[in-house]
């Protein structure tokens, strides 16, 4: 096992923690304390900028999407990215806003011709089978979940896996080891129609409520909101069957959605994570899982993976 | 263990299930199958009606609380109703919209005096312990839990217990058994400050994102959302910290909150839920941790409890 010191600290999540004399401090505040060094830039190139039509006050609506890095959901990000690059989303529209489930945008249509290149991506890529060479050093274990062996965060992300992930790689047993990214609040997924259809991308949600841990494996995980969810999570909700707005008017309107390296260097925005194998991020998923800060008289002992979201934030003198 | 027929098929649901053969009904369809003698009337008296302000469109904008029933956080809902009875909510307004966490009303002005009777609930009663004569019949067990031993319903509400508590009422273990209600989506809880304040019940709150289970047995938990929740979770998100409004115009006026008994016979609303010891629940919990529906190719072999809501609807006939 080659798991870092990070993992294990955060491992012990699931242990009873004794109570330190001084004010502990806030998860916010571990974040906000963090080191430069602990925070890492994500690529413009994996940033999507969705532009909604402005609010009734006439104010701009901005959304702001990281694309998952590999090894998880490419076959499926190839073709957001292709999508982009084609401007085929402007002009589409939110069409459902489901309470304590989704917001999925597309082309309510269903009509618009599709760009070349998409490629149709089979249902083994909803998991991924780990790869016989991964020295394995940003698993960073969680710890107990209730829809797998095992909740971790694999470069940045929060993933499930089997129990067989987390042997040395060169173990008999890896060949049947299998992770999956996780619907977490927030997190984007690709709309599809009955299996075998897997969904080329066209059609997208994000989480807006309880994590829908149910969609795991059976939907693909392509990304995240980092910034402007709740330009999302506020909108009106649709009042047809599955949250669909039943008219035309209430759907809201796409302007566009633009791959962030596409825009001009000066409108191009840039983010920061706190990386989950750094000692800040052991400490801020610790205190998430054991809040000992003044308000809290009893700590859980645990926590979700889903409560422990990565820090994002702009990037700092960027 | 005298846990019942539906609990035992309910705690199943952590094993896969075989495919049946047909397809699978969803969730949705096992509710609406469900027969007439599944349904529980929830009493008028644990009814609370909240008219916010109109609308930009000028629609009403109405919210029906459901308090928890006995054993749990009766203190606090007691205030609740002597606060409803005195009609003291009328005019306090929404003062804190947070995304992914909670929406919360009170008093801004903070100054508004209490009716008399309200009492200082101590912070043991966040917790229940089990009562020696308990038969027990009507704990479900759901099983697999992030954030204590079991998660169970009691009489048709979330909660989480310690492996004591599912023993023989009459076991030496059952001393030290505990319960406690669960923070769902839609459930509402007692706004306090530092400890060891509990809140009165002036001040509430509800759950609009993933599950804050951190603030189990640190927060009052006394009721649930059961319709209308969309008025509150579509609400603009606060740009203050912790999701308060910054300006008093951001804030939503409560033109009232009523016991729904003391509202004119023919305006009471009439709601009834599906009980957590029927069948017809089993095989809802069992469909919502392996969905076998069409849509659906891999079922997730187990849920988490907040990822099965209890059914509540408008009384049929009613």
């Amino acid at each position: 096992m080659t798991i870092p010191k990070a993992a294990l600290i955060a491992f012990a999540l699931v242990a009873a923690a004794p109570v330190p004399p001084a004010p502990a401090p806030a998860p916010s505040e571990i974040v906000a304390a963090a080191p430069a060094g602990d925070w890492v830039e994500i690529p413009v190139s994996d940033l999507l900028v969705m532009e909604l039509s402005p609010d009734a006050k006439g104010k701009a609506r901005r959304v702001v999407i990281q694309l998952m890095p590999p090894p998880f959901s490419q076959g499926w990000i190839g073709n957001i990215r292709t999508l982009a690059a084609a401007h085929w989303y402007d002009g589409t529209s939110i069409n459902r806003v489901q309470d304590n489930y989704v917001v999925q945008w597309g082309d309510a249509s269903e009509k618009k011709a599709s760009p070349t290149g998409l490629v149709t991506v089979p249902e083994n890529a909803y998991e991924f089978d780990r790869p016989k060479a991964d020295k394995q050093t940003d698993t960073v274990l969680i710890g107990k979940d209730t829809y797998a062996d095992v909740a971790a965060f694999f470069a940045d992300w929060p993933i499930a896996t089997t129990l067989d992930w987390l042997g040395p790689s060169n173990d008999a047993r890896s060949a049947s080891a299998r992770a999956w990214p996780i619907h977490c609040y927030g997190m984007i997924g690709v709309g599809r129609g009955l299996s075998p259809d897997t969904g080329s991308g066209a059609e997208l949600y994000t989480v807006i409520g309880h994590a829908p841990r149910h969609l795991d494996r059976n939907i693909a995980v392509v990304g995240r909101v980092i910034e402007g969810i709740e330009q999302l999570s506020s909108l009106p909700r649709g009042t047809g069957p599955l949250g669909f707005y039943e008219t035309p008017e209430e759907r809201v309107a796409i302007q566009s959605i633009r791959l962030a390296s596409e825009l001009p260097a000066a409108a191009q925005p840039h983010f920061e994570y706190l990386s989950t194998e750094s000692d800040s991020f052991a400490n801020y998923a610790d205190a998430r899982a054991n809040r000992r800060d003044p308000f809290f008289i009893r700590p859980a002992g645990g926590a979700d993976i889903c409560n422990i979201p990565v820090p994002v934030r702009r990037k700092v003198g960027g």
